[in-house]
């Protein structure tokens, strides 16, 4: 609305939360789903589906704690086609200014098989389900999961029956990533043709990536009709994922000659949060993936390039500042100073407080007195590795580690736990495995380590390294993140990260918190 | 020509090794080169661009190797619009038993006003150029290089010059990534429809993915008439790279229904050569990326998904086998013996010989005493970490290196130089740095590291860790691998790999072989 009236508005649906988080080993803490629900929020994303409230306790609570928070998004959670989840749903959103019930049912014959029901006593139920939401909230979307393999007249059918019940959303969603976009803007253009009532609600599209078409498949979609296009930053998601945000967005922003739409997205908040979607999800992002990929804008290659890119704009068909990334700048070093450090972190859209910017400013010095040039990186890196409370319950006092070709390594780790000092030594596979063999020794657990990653903020081998440790234990997941320039501290950071998160979210919920109760591949 | 008579074939140009190894940092070796050559010859790519033969030395030798192996592809070198480019690519291509000269050039406004053309002056430098090339060679492709953003007009006068000057393919580059799929369509069918002679040529489409529609174009251009789809493995290439084979040759595949075109490629080598590229171009491929990620088929998450996934047919339109991916197949272990590791080398598509079988073994073993269960991705990390040849001038014997938080790491590393044993111990920030200190202490070199890249090849912290390394010395570039359950140890074999690469691409060809002569940038 803020934009040329003469564009058509394209609502923002982000499903990071929910589609994107319920992809295998994307799993996000509590803290972390509401850190991106917040960004999601400030980077002007219309409508937040924040999660699946009847799947578990700990879906339910960080939907309604998004709800609590929000300022100007809307916060849709998502429920299945009954009773039971739609109230459960209605419960956590209910907290949002703007809340959305979002509830869906698979339509095409694959998917009716599975309840074994007619074609009548499917619509029969859309007709129940969505009446019962919308008795409880005034705005209600309704998605025919696997639209584009359901035949024409049913899908028809039942979305004229979500709409009569009261539905204002339809979502039509490619749940197998099966369409092209001449179909994808096709099904759209003839449903708000053919669909008695179609044009007083909004056609949403939902694409997956598994044929590489969702970006283009949403925007044909946008061209048949739809205006509103669900998608995850970096294209997060199952398989091989959903559409990517910042895809469809930038694409609407640089090709508004023949997409005459507009977003009321910030775009130069994408960057940051696709870096943070990558960290908290352990998901890195391809160097050449489109728009928040490191090798994305030809400038960041690192590479002086001759005559050509006198004129970027041979190449390039975007500023790298539209995205927020900040134009080449310097590295600091030790000489910087807290105003230069402040400066950074503005840059890379990082606000802290006051108190923050002088414990990284300490963290900022220990680096730069090991490291001549600090990278845009390793700030963010340290920004981010610094986020964990000091009144941890595990602490590592101090760590050697002895490795080589001439046997076993082994390490030695001393530990403050609950303010005693415990030490242990271990031997192992490497001084990673004997690191974490001496840690368990003196904090037996049981954890199953479900990813371990090593990424080198920086070129050199003096770079930070930033491991990644996400844990499963009963069912509860913690990630713990450490960045180090020695690799096998870092590691055995992360590990005692991680292990603390556990205890704090064992300590807040009890066991088994987490655990899906419900199958989430039952979802659009 | 093999499959159903009814449909159209659809060619695979593929310019992995042009397009994609000028991508900023994954520049590959000359054996790389041929290796991935020789992949792509046998999963039947019908064109190979296999490098811009006056752009180094290095690229020449390469392209005339390259021509001199191949099989059953074309072989195509690229050059720009003047006769010494293109003898000198003629050179190269000429070996090939079906050579190919593909020349181009800017013709947008943009790339006009580089060397400072009028129209008419370009038109004729085209005419001369292309018929020049014709002259050499039977089969020349030409593109005009930004023809998205060329004026119409100019464009059709262009490519009907091309075409009377003798071109039989003629390309039309996306070079920025800007169109949208029904402009790429568009702009083929009218291209054949209105320019004399067009409808002698095969029209190919050249596609980048700035902002993710780069599969959708290409295919929306086969739809308006194109033939010809050019591509790289992984969608390697700039910026954020080109058209990824395996999506348009897979969306063709699951979409025969209103893509009624076939090509030639055997996709189930796909996982495979992906692998490989992804490795030796040390660009990994995010999880969610589609066919080929980690995460792209429901089966490979490691969660045991119930009820739904009793139909895979829900959620998955391809089979993993249909790309290479075998089954869900059991670990092997200590016990499993050299029957059991043919075969599941056999599985994962890497053929070898028995000598290679032996070597592999030892290594097994070795790896099966120190690791419970060996995973399919622990074996492909055994096999390509043991491809460095026993007679490298750099070997280390021995190392041990001391880290931890209670000051610099310590390493001490036992080599053989040219069969003389040298030791020095070194200090450095992290076990890494220390090592490689070391390292140079043995063997002082002014490399540069361009990239340092640590992957956990399974789960566990006693899982294999795959290191890659990759050096630049004037102009020099040499990548570096190993795998070990100790990351230190992987990280100084995989800098001694990359060591000993450099200085046998150095005995080879002198100082300075490699040096791009050229702007690489100025290029498709």
């Amino acid at each position: 609305m803020t934009q040329a009236s003469n564009k058509d508005r394209v609502w923002i649906f982000d499903t990071t939360l929910r589609d994107g988080e319920q992809s295998p080993g994307a799993t996000m803490t509590h803290d972390e789903k509401l850190e991106i629900a917040s960004l999601l929020d400030e980077m002007g994303v219309d409508i937040i589906e924040a999660g699946f409230p009847i799947a578990s306790e700990g879906d339910f609570k960080a939907v309604s704690e998004i709800a609590q928070n929000s300022k100007n998004s809307m916060i849709c959670g998502l429920a299945r086609a009954n009773f039971a989840d739609i109230d459960r749903c209605w419960e956590a959103v209910r907290h949002a200014a703007q809340p959305r019930i979002h509830t869906f049912i698979g339509t095409s014959p694959l998917h009716r098989a599975i309840p074994n029901l007619t074609q009548d006593e499917m619509a029969e139920k859309i007709h129940e389900t969505v009446s019962h939401a919308r008795n409880l909230c005034d705005n209600v979307q309704w998605s025919p999961m696997d639209a584009t393999r359901t035949e024409w007249d049913y899908l028809a059918r039942v979305v004229e029956i979500a709409i009569k019940a009261g539905a204002s959303t339809i979502n039509i969603p490619d749940t197998v990533g099966y369409t092209a976009p001449i179909e994808s803007a096709d099904l759209i253009r003839r449903l708000i043709a053919e669909v008695p009532g179609a044009d007083e609600v909004i056609f949403a599209t939902h694409c997956h990536n598994d044929l590489g078409m969702a970006t283009a498949n949403s925007l044909a979609a946008v061209a048949g009709g739809a205006r509103q296009i669900e998608c995850t930053i970096n294209g997060l998601g199952e398989r091989a994922g959903n559409t990517a945000l910042e895809e469809v967005v930038m694409a609407m922003k640089v090709r508004g000659d023949i997409m005459p739409y507009y977003t009321e997205i910030d775009t130069t908040k994408v960057m940051n949060i696709s870096r943070r979607v990558a960290t908290v999800s352990g998901f890195a992002v391809q160097f050449n993936k489109a728009i928040v990929g490191k090798n994305a804008f030809a400038h960041e290659s690192g590479i002086h390039q001759d005559g050509m890119l006198k004129n970027p704009e041979n190449f390039e068909i975007m500023r790298p500042e539209d995205v927020g990334l900040a134009g080449s700048s310097l590295p600091l070093g030790k000489h910087s100073g807290r105003a230069a450090l402040r400066d950074k972190l503005g840059q890379l859209g990082m606000e802290v407080g006051d108190n923050q910017l002088k414990d990284i400013f300490v963290r900022f010095k220990e680096l730069a007195d090991r490291k001549k040039e600090v990278y845009d990186d390793d700030i963010v890196a340290l920004v981010r590795a610094g986020e964990d409370p000091e009144n941890d319950r595990l602490q590592i006092v101090s760590m050697k580690v002895v490795c080589g070709t001439g046997g076993p390594a082994e390490a030695t780790i001393e530990m403050d736990v609950d303010g005693k000092e415990v030490i242990a030594t271990e031997q192992g596979d490497g001084p990673v495995d004997a690191s974490f063999k001496a840690i368990r020794k003196i904090h037996p657990n049981t954890a199953r380590l479900q990813l371990y990653q090593v990424n080198a903020v920086t070129e050199g081998t003096d770079a930070q390294a930033t491991v990644s440790v996400r844990l499963e234990e009963d069912g509860v997941i913690a990630t713990g993140q450490s960045a180090n320039t020695d690799t096998v501290v870092a590691s055995a950071k992360a590990y005692v990260h991680a292990l603390n998160r556990l205890l704090i979210r064992r300590e807040k919920s009890g066991p088994g918190v987490d655990a899906r109760e419900i199958s989430y591949k039952d979802v659009t």
